[in-house]
């Protein structure tokens, strides 16, 4: 950590500092300036740096205190020799090939499921996406179907050969939630809910983690570390559109959060184009782009009837769009020197 | 609602539309312009507001969809004739009286808890604040004293004639949390956790719901409406900052959010300026600020000794500036035809 | 427009409201909900949109005013049939090929220029970026050389056979700098100079236009209508990220800019991922990905030596990443159907 | 400066910058921690920081370069020993008084302007404000009616006892609107217009900076130094509000503006809180806690039938608001300590 002391503040603020970093087990370097003063303090302190630094801040005389190294351990980069493979059942998440995850926002009733579950399994996805618990802004929206929907979910996935990921809200039904999926989402709204985090951290199960909608990188990644910190590494983070000024798009798609991500972890990324825009006229464009920016996956809404859709179907493509969609990411994949991954050979 | 359909866009997109709309128990009016149509919709629908906008969105050529009443039932303006009063054993939040909620950011010792209650009481607060469950960005961070805390503050309530709040973080705890607690708050990372608004709104304590670092008034009200929706109707909102891309203070302090909830909601509005400005020397000209804007209460940060906070220090005030504080903010309530509360008569 | 009147409001005030869009050569049609008096306005006014908004919302009453058709002229995509190609001297930008703009940030001497020059030259460039006048936050940073840069650059764009683009930024300099430039470049702080605009306007160069670094679409395509109403048609956008609150990179590289504006106008845009990232390490990606969703062109800054550069070495890429990323992007162009242009046959 | 160096980046990198920063005239003090090595540069080099800074972030292993003193020189606090008072024609800003500056946002006609003007004055607005030449999103909105607005502007101010501030846009009409304005307002959108801060800098005659819509303090106060730089120190800052997600008010008005100025410079901050909220109904809420929070005036759109205002009638306050508005003013100001410029006595 660097502390910077405000000008003209008494060599007393300084030193008391001081004080309290060596009783951290800092060592600290005194830099006299012109008009500053400036601490650097350097060592492998008893206490987190995140907490070191919220103290260090409340001292008299102190303008500001810069990290110097970032206060990640299991989910930063310098931890792992190799980017982390998410193994779902035979699906990497990580490796040489781009994982489609497609569905519906929400599952709404079995033939919808199934026939989108079909079509985009003969596209190339390998993970189902849908809804059983659905975060709703209001209390009187249409909130999930609940179990049923799992059980659907399962079915379709176990039809077309694909693994499921779906998203747990709530902490107390997070042991149910796993019976069926095979990817537990956390969504944006609960990127800070650390009853959460922990909860699935307890299990061993492939966690997504969906970006919070105004979070920085670095609140994000310690989000990670609350469920590393359970012991499930099984990681994969999900950008999914951050919020901005501009109305025009639902989020601002944040896509330099991929080779940003990169330089500061070993996880795997996944890009979200349906909530990241709102828009179903973007998502094919910015799926492409995604791709070509070295994503991990990607997590896209489909329904078979966008305009009947209960939720979002205003980011929904259709299965039209989905078709035409595939192939080009298989082209633009290639030419990145990635793959998408490919259909199953026989599906029904 | 009103519909507007792209440029462009068949006459038979607006049809289907329409057909919806009265599928829902909406009256339908087209107006049909030089570039575009427009669909008026008016009634009341079988279906949630904000679930209808969604789907209808979804339709194949339509461009926007803008509410034109809000989505809010029970905390929305016109559902009550007056201003809410919430009456916390006798404190009351959202009438005349401008009430002081102090103390420590984070509850550390005994020692440390006493001295400030014993100082805030005097200076006039009615509700001794400190946390005993903190949120906090990193795992590894100190993440309260629990229980002993709880016991702590409580203690320190009865001694100094003081109502206790206190935030709640976890599902499973909030049964804990209420038998400590004359007001629960919900902090703003949980500001969109709905179970554990559903959880705190099944309970009939006072909730006080912190703004979510990003959330518009519309989304904050919403979070209100989940608490209500379980039956709790005690609910005060706290404004505490919102990020932006100002990086001198922690947080953007949103002031007009105190006119703005007036003109919404009957519900009673409090401004923390510590957590939304993070710095210590600002808090006193934004308390000042708040009280002079109309605001039903405050919520400060005071720190025997902020230096050595265990957390945010950074953002507490000694004793001795909210000693000085008090007075000045006496003499802008009366500037505005309100008062602060006055310190009990005998402490201790 | 559509005016919502505010809940409660006296049927006078729409009276009101009515009377002046009658006025305004507006038809209006109210519609009477259970709570609100909604008015569609349709017509042809007399008065400018965005001018009549504004008058309208000053009425008592008036909650909000929508458009309902956007406030553009001649950048409206309805307002021509087909996509705008802007000719600069034979390099078409806005047609099937992608046009890659490199070079500089800032023009610094002849060696660093022209060794600059010939290598984005060999690799396919055919506009040569550099600045001669530069915008600095702080009035003691370094300005740029002025006339002898600008010389520099019509050498060195004539040399190696490319066009030239740089920055305008007094009203004064139009005649000077357009005496050198092919392109005159609108930096993104004076997105909003409207006599800058005006006087571009006057001139028949074509204007690279970037977008406010908080603009929303609306505002940065009502500024190109600035330029576009002198009589200077020939406008390319540029976005260059816009401000957010992640500190991680300089800006928020809003790639989805690219379908919205092709949903919005009819004029070419082109990425800058440089200003946009801030990050060489980050400049390739988002290169890879603006082509995938569809840029006409891209805006790169190069530095044979960018530890030494002048200005924000830390976003230029060497000549080294620039020769690796061309045969990339080459490809990913040819996935998603369109082509870089070819480097001119003989250099030098 | 503190620069910090990457993670594992080779002990040579680190001698490259140090070596640069030794010619620029840095000494150099190097910590080598157990990840990183940092090195703080102190000294009064040769080179402007903010251009030192962007240098050295170019360099190969270069993570970070943080400022340890702030870049300006005339504005900052420690540049000067008081807080500065800018004295226009007699009436002083940034000493104890509070000034209030009213007036229509746009002159229109005499009769609304001196309607306003009589109304202001008798109120106790010492300055007149009002617009001759305004700046508008669309090039087809109105733009004010120039040179007979400034006379119209002129006559009033005389004929009430008021000096006048209105808005330069134009580099050309400095000298021009320099012949009727005692103030010369440059608005949020050329606050990093460069040619017009140097213009207004050549000149002697005070200048208010209105605060970019998304300018962080520092860039402000550079912006203000532009103007120093020129030779003209009497400079008056303008808080307007920022640009922030929520949509309910037009701008998020930052009131910790007025401490933050505070801390880093002597210059006076004013108020608007017109463009600040966008809504009359907030206007004086947030006029109330400007004055509690320390503002040195209040700049405030007042219009005698904001109905038919030709602009931002949404934003401009009745006659009888204003009235009702001022003695709470003046004892929110006599609460804190100042108080409100009064009334002159005889007018007309």
């Amino acid at each position: 950590m660097i502390i910077v002391m405000k000008t003209g503040a008494p060599r007393e603020n300084a030193q008391a500092v001081s004080d309290r970093l060596a009783e951290l087990g800092y060592q600290v370097h005194p830099i006299f300036g012109v008009e500053k003063t400036i601490l650097g303090a350097v060592g492998d302190p008893s206490l987190d740096k995140v907490e070191a630094r919220e103290q260090i801040l409340g001292y008299e005389g102190v303008e500001e205190v810069v990290f110097i190294s970032k206060p990640f351990k299991f989910v930063a980069k310098e931890s792992k020799a190799a980017k982390s493979i998410i193994n779902v059942g035979g699906v990497e998440i990580g490796g040489n090939e781009v994982i489609m995850m497609a569905g519906p926002c929400t599952v709404e009733s079995e033939s919808q499921l199934m026939i989108t579950a079909e079509a985009v399994a003969k596209g190339g996805a390998k993970i189902l996406r849908g809804g059983a618990y659905k975060p709703s802004t209001s209390p009187y929206s249409f909130q999930g179907m609940g179990v049923p929907g799992l059980e659907l979910l399962k079915e379709a996935g176990r039809r077309y050969g694909m693994k499921v990921i779906t998203e747990v809200m709530h902490v107390r039904k997070v042991e149910e939630v796993a019976k069926y999926a095979d990817i537990l989402q956390i969504g944006t709204r609960n990127m800070q809910n650390y009853e959460l985090l922990q909860e699935v951290g307890t299990t061993r199960i492939p966690v997504m983690l969906k970006r919070g909608m105004t979070s920085k990188l670095e609140e994000w990644l310690l989000a990670a570390e609350y469920i590393a910190s359970k012991g499930n590494e099984q990681i994969i983070l999900c950008e999914r559109g951050i919020r901005t000024f501009e109305p025009y798009t639902r989020n601002t798609l944040d896509l330099a959060a991929i080779p940003a991500i990169r330089n500061l972890s070993h996880l795997p990324i996944v890009i979200d184009p349906s909530q990241g825009t709102g828009r179903r006229e973007i998502v094919p464009s910015m799926s492409l782009a995604a791709v070509a920016a070295g994503t991990d996956g990607l997590l896209i809404e489909v329904h078979p009837d966008p305009d009947h859709a209960l939720k979002d179907g205003a980011q929904s493509i259709t299965i039209e769009s989905y078709n035409a969609l595939m192939p080009k990411l298989v082209k633009v994949a290639e030419a990145v020197g990635r793959r998408m991954a490919e259909p199953a050979v026989a599906i029904g």
